[in-house]
């Protein structure tokens, strides 16, 4: 039984084997590696050069090194190939499912691209990877894999399961086998359990499961993560419109999706315009995060060209509350906008109207606003020590400040969403500056009218 | 076939449903429910008073009825069954696997608990309950079900069938069987494919495989989730210390986890305190969101504060320049924090230590901070026409508020991780209010010092 503790990547490890692929051990290397997960060699191999990984994998056989290229980071593995000739490439990619396959090929230089694919000797994975080429990477298309067991409804299960030994080797997974009528029309499922009780000369017909949900090829990445949590699913068929059985989608790499677009919110949540990682290069961290910060710094630029413009108004006692305003505007914008991210994300089949949303906000908005505009009138009045006036500013911009900050960060993820943008964008330093700027505003307007009262 | 746009609650669907629920339509309601998935029912449900989701029930097979409320939201659901009987409950649970039971009986009250368990007709399946009780929700005893299908390694396949045959209900889906010794401990598995393609008179130890990850009680869920991702598995089997079989984990209660936990974070970086969705009520979701403000509040409070203090040595132009180093502290802090929390979430098999982390966020620091710097000392002298001074304290301050607000962002979420806090909360309001009062007094500091000089 292997334990996942098992093969544990131990400093003494990493420095020994990064010995003996110096000194070409080959006979140490093997060793170390028999048996061991491809998933696990690939994270060894996150830990040395292209050239020493490429050693490595010489030493390994053609379909383990195909799994552990399959693992690899995408910019990683883009990188590493560069080692290989077109001609490897394809020798991999014919030991891999057809999914894994075209998604290694779109990451390639566009001109091997073909000579890649002329190579896989395979031809049928060939004209499958060709296929799935066609289609966006974020749709179903573009996930599902050519490679399932699908039976003729007039089937026996004897035949069936004959169909099942033929494709053993090119369908790692089997889940169940899809019933299609005459036409490869997709018209049901049998699961293996069902297959593995039922008696050789009874017929497919007579067994199979007309209730199987499937999606057509367009369905976007995220509608298909919702659909598979959902049904508690592990494999959805994939159809034409014409209802033609076209492949499947694996929980697996709906998993990976899923995992990828909480990423992505996490990183639009703060302010990064690239797809990077705590390793990455200084330069390539810097130039992600480089452009909203500017953006943030113009957004301050402007608020000090505001206050100059109304410099007469202000007094200095007056700016001691900028942070307070800022500070406030912008947590109320970013909670705002989150659970609009939230509820956008886990879109129900029934989705409130934009009127309903915004009139419930405004009321959360006014609670809030109220106990924080009475906490802030207090402290300012006997903590500072300040007039009655000051307090009293302070305290109506603070409500005005959390009902703009609260219909912003409701607004704004809406409206995105509506135009095709993500809307965690909004949850980030957008948000922010916007916010600042109208709290600034507010703040200032507010001091202008109640002073000349 | 059913496609999954088939089932679609249409707002006209909803009204004549209410209708039928109102006037009593039982063949109406029957009818138009049949065939239809259960996760479909529970999204519906979603949109009815408990009482009125009673009565549709109540017209619905008890099996069917037992996967709906399975699929409830746990808040929801723990209301909805306080118009139930505890014997009632006990009848639901007896339909369900024990991991769902389990999870419905840890959300009634204490009271009741006990007689629910009792009232469970499945002696075996109130066994496995009153067991899975036992573990912590989190981690693996508290995940996985104590359904699955075990063949000793000295039996034969067709034996094998026949305890596939007689656990057929209870086991829903079968992925693999699992193959354990004579004291129940495991040692491999044999996947359902290769035991329809094998002949009854084979033996279990001639097919099975040896190399079968599995996890002990105590794991917890992050870990399961990376283990299940990385490894591509759909099932994980649990045992014991002794490596006795006592369950395994289906990857659908792994995305529930996945999903959750990404929830989880973005309302700990947007500084929301309960778990609340956009449609829970308008206080709670007023309490969710106010203990944030009123820290944010309190070190605005303690801002003004600072600035009072420091009145005799501060000019009114220089405040024009604090939304400035507040928003630019603010953006930078949330981007360090976030990327060091992707790198807590991707856990790698070789962590960097945690000198070298923060080296390298020093150099990305003083790059971008260098560039903000020179950017925001033009700004200031061309577009402001404020002296040189002036200049070359906004851009001193940025640069060092740059470079401590990088260190907090980095260093928080660290230490946080290491005294098994969320290391999310501090991309949240937490980092931007302490970054607040960093800015402000840098600010201030080093225009006392360049002013006095």
């Amino acid at each position: 039984m292997e334990s996942v503790d098992q093969f544990e990547l131990s400093k003494e490890f990493l420095d020994r084997f990064g010995e003996a692929i110096e000194a070409e051990e080959t006979s140490f290397i093997i060793e170390s590696l028999n048996g061991v997960n491809p998933a696990d060699v690939t994270a060894l191999l996150h830990e040395f050069t292209s050239t020493q990984s490429k050693y490595v994998l010489s030493l390994l056989q053609l379909e383990t090194t195909a799994e552990i290229i399959n693992g690899l980071e995408a910019d990683l593995r883009s990188k590493f190939l560069q080692n290989f000739s077109p001609l490897e490439i394809s020798k991999f990619i014919n030991e891999l499912d057809s999914d894994d396959g075209a998604d290694i090929i779109n990451e390639l230089p566009i001109k091997i691209r073909e000579e890649v694919i002329e190579g896989i000797e395979n031809q049928e994975k060939a004209a499958n990877v060709l296929e799935l080429l066609r289609y966006d990477e974020d749709c179903a298309g573009g996930l599902m894999a050519k490679e399932l067991i699908k039976a003729n409804v007039n089937w026996s299960i004897g035949k069936t399961i004959e169909e099942i030994r033929s494709q053993a080797e090119n369908v790692q997974k089997v889940y169940a086998v899809y019933v299609v009528d005459d036409f490869d029309r997709l018209v049901g499922r049998v699961s293996l359990k069902k297959i593995v009780l039922a008696e050789d000369h009874m017929k497919v017909s007579s067994i199979y499961d007309n209730e199987v949900i499937s999606v057509e090829t367009y369905k976007e990445e995220e509608e298909i993560a919702s659909i598979m949590r959902k049904y508690d699913l592990e494999a959805l068929p994939v159809v034409n419109r014409q209802g033609k059985l076209l492949g499947r989608i694996t929980i697996d790499d709906i998993v990976d999706v899923i995992t990828e677009l909480a990423e992505q919110e996490r990183q639009l949540m703060a302010g990064i315009t690239e797809d990077v990682e705590e390793d990455d290069s200084i330069w390539m961290l810097t130039r992600a995060r480089l452009p909203w910060l500017v953006i943030g710094m113009l957004g301050g630029l402007l608020g000090a060209l505001f206050m100059e413009a109304f410099e007469e108004n202000i007094t200095l006692t007056l700016t001691f509350f900028i942070p307070l305003i800022m500070a406030t505007g912008g947590n109320v914008g970013i909670q705002s906008s989150s659970l609009i991210v939230q509820s956008l994300a886990n879109k129900s089949a029934f989705t409130k109207t934009t009127y309903k949303r915004l009139w419930k906000v405004f009321w959360v908005a006014i609670l809030n606003g109220l106990l924080l505009a009475a906490l802030v009138f207090f402290g300012v009045q006997f903590l500072m020590g300040s007039g009655l006036t000051l307090a009293l500013i302070v305290a109506l911009s603070l409500l005005c400040v959390v009902l703009l900050a609260s219909f912003m960060g409701t607004a704004t993820p809406l409206l995105m969403d509506k135009f095709g943008i993500n809307p965690a964008l909004a949850s980030g330093p957008f948000i922010t500056t916007a916010n600042d700027l109208l709290g600034l505003a507010v703040y200032f307007g507010v001091a202008h009218l109640l002073y000349s009262l």
